[in-house]
């Protein structure tokens, strides 16, 4: 029995799979033709991403008082098209605030699920979350940093066990660290066998360097801004993010911008799917490592891209 | 009981899902979000097109002596590489004649697939396979006018039965309609509620001239090679194939080379997966009909499309 409360349990995760099941599909596990790498295409939920399962499972959580004050989040991208799908889905008012550098396409979908937009500029988008949080007493929605949130990334490693149950190493991007902590924590606590293994862009490399640290490394925004991977930004993990991933997470490798765009047109190409910059960016770091050849899932977290800079990278 | 021998019974088809299941995953219906149309990824097998499903079935029919023999096959594209595959994974030596129009991505699969090809002009594939049949002893694998492969294309029906049973409309691309023949078998005779629909691209609607005119009618390739759509280019329908069509089918509608082009944008952005020409056929068809609101699965045959003529059709 894990004794730090900053852990995922395993209970937590199943608790989440049962209650986010009717709202949210399993996805695929596609072949990379013809590699022994598999993509669990997280790009196939309604909104393209895998932030539905953090955000079903963190609003079926809210109490009945909670539901009826509404929600508010901040989010550049998948996180805010999540909330707004979900609380769309389960009737709760919903307030996201984006910044005003935001994808077109992230932005247009996100008001497309009924979510009241409050663009801000990048650097005032936690604060105006939390005075509109205190000013209209809405409940925070927090991206990554949360315990809810890992529970339903944690249904990803689940799946996973279920669909590829001899896989040896999975690798998944990282970026405040949501993701990556509730699946190592699944996966980690059932088959301590599979290593799972975080992805990073060289030039947003904080969780790397927090890492071999041992302690959380922040980058600035600007730093982290260079990179592509739009999804991976985020300047520092999380606390709680980080608590799993020294625990359950093997290692955290780099990956280079041009190693992500070849990793899209691979995508594409040998497995048929559309990857945003950060949702190739588990593939590039498994064939960096070398793990054509072994029995490897790579997640695909998400297909949100501007089709103009998709085009120009698959079509290069 | 259906007493006309050119019909694919149920229970061929139920046979050919028992055979083919442990070579051919299920493919997931994805949302086309947020319309109500869902779209069956045939696009996510290894090969990357629904040919997978006849090319076992059939292969997996033959008798020991036939596998012996080895088999020979002419495609310009997904038929050859499903053949190939199946072919490499039963360890069966397999011949494929292709024209030497073919689409440079399927030529490179097949002989990725460690088929023996062959490269002809488009007028002499039949002829070429047939004389390599006779002078070699090898067994011909029909790409569309049998009973095998309908059976096994038949098995989409099945899986589109159980994953969206309350289904109204199925829209698929016709060709030779070894696909629509098998599928709308597996559709009518489950639940004759839905009704299944072809699509054809205007300039190569030898399928609905047949339907209408109740008798094979037959486009020169000339014209038929002016569509984009070069998977639904064969010129006139299997006799088989039409058989079933008229029984099972309700209509066979025809779309545009823009209508297909505007499909294959929608796919990309609204369900992040990759159709080639052929493949956005059936959600074009949808879309003509004014489907979006209603129930309806349209079949995305397959993604196998060149990277350059890929990105400048989305870029667009």
């Amino acid at each position: 029995v894990t004794q730090n409360p900053n852990l995922v349990t395993l209970d937590a995760i199943h608790a989440a799979a049962a209650r986010i099941a009717p709202y949210v599909s399993e996805t695929p596990i596609v072949p990379l033709t013809p590699t022994g790498i598999g993509l669990k295409a997280e790009s196939l939920h309604p909104i393209g991403a895998f932030k539905i399962r953090g955000a079903f499972n963190a609003l079926l959580g809210l109490g009945e008082d909670e539901r009826r004050r509404g929600v508010v989040a901040h989010s550049s991208g998948n996180h805010a098209q999540a909330v707004a799908y979900a609380a769309k889905k389960l009737g709760i008012q919903c307030t996201i605030v984006m910044p005003d550098n935001s994808s077109r396409v992230k932005l247009e979908a996100t008001r497309y699920w009924g979510a009241d937009v409050r663009l801000v500029k990048a650097a005032m988008r936690a604060s105006t979350c939390e005075r509109l949080a205190r000013e209209r007493d809405l409940v925070i929605i927090e991206p990554f940093n949360s315990l809810a949130i890992m529970a339903g990334t944690g249904t990803i490693g689940l799946e996973i066990l279920k669909q590829c149950p001899d896989a040896r190493f999975v690798t998944a991007p990282v970026s405040g660290g949501g993701l990556i902590g509730g699946l190592s924590a699944a996966i980690a606590q059932s088959n301590p066998v599979i290593q799972v293994i975080g992805v990073e862009p060289e030039l947003a490399n904080d969780a790397q360097r927090s890492f071999r640290a041992g302690r959380l490394v922040a980058l600035s925004p600007d730093e982290t801004g260079r990179t592509i991977a739009d999804g991976l930004r985020v300047p520092q993990l999380g606390e709680l993010p980080f608590a799993n991933i020294k625990v359950f997470v093997r290692d955290i490798v780099t990956v280079t911008e041009d190693e992500i765009r070849q990793a899209m047109r691979r995508i594409t190409a040998e497995a048929r799917l559309i990857a945003e910059p950060s949702g190739a960016v588990a593939l590039a770091g498994a064939l960096k490592l070398g793990l054509e050849r072994e029995k490897t899932v790579a997640i695909l977290s998400g297909g949100n891209v501007e089709a103009g800079l998709y085009a120009s990278i698959i079509g290069a």
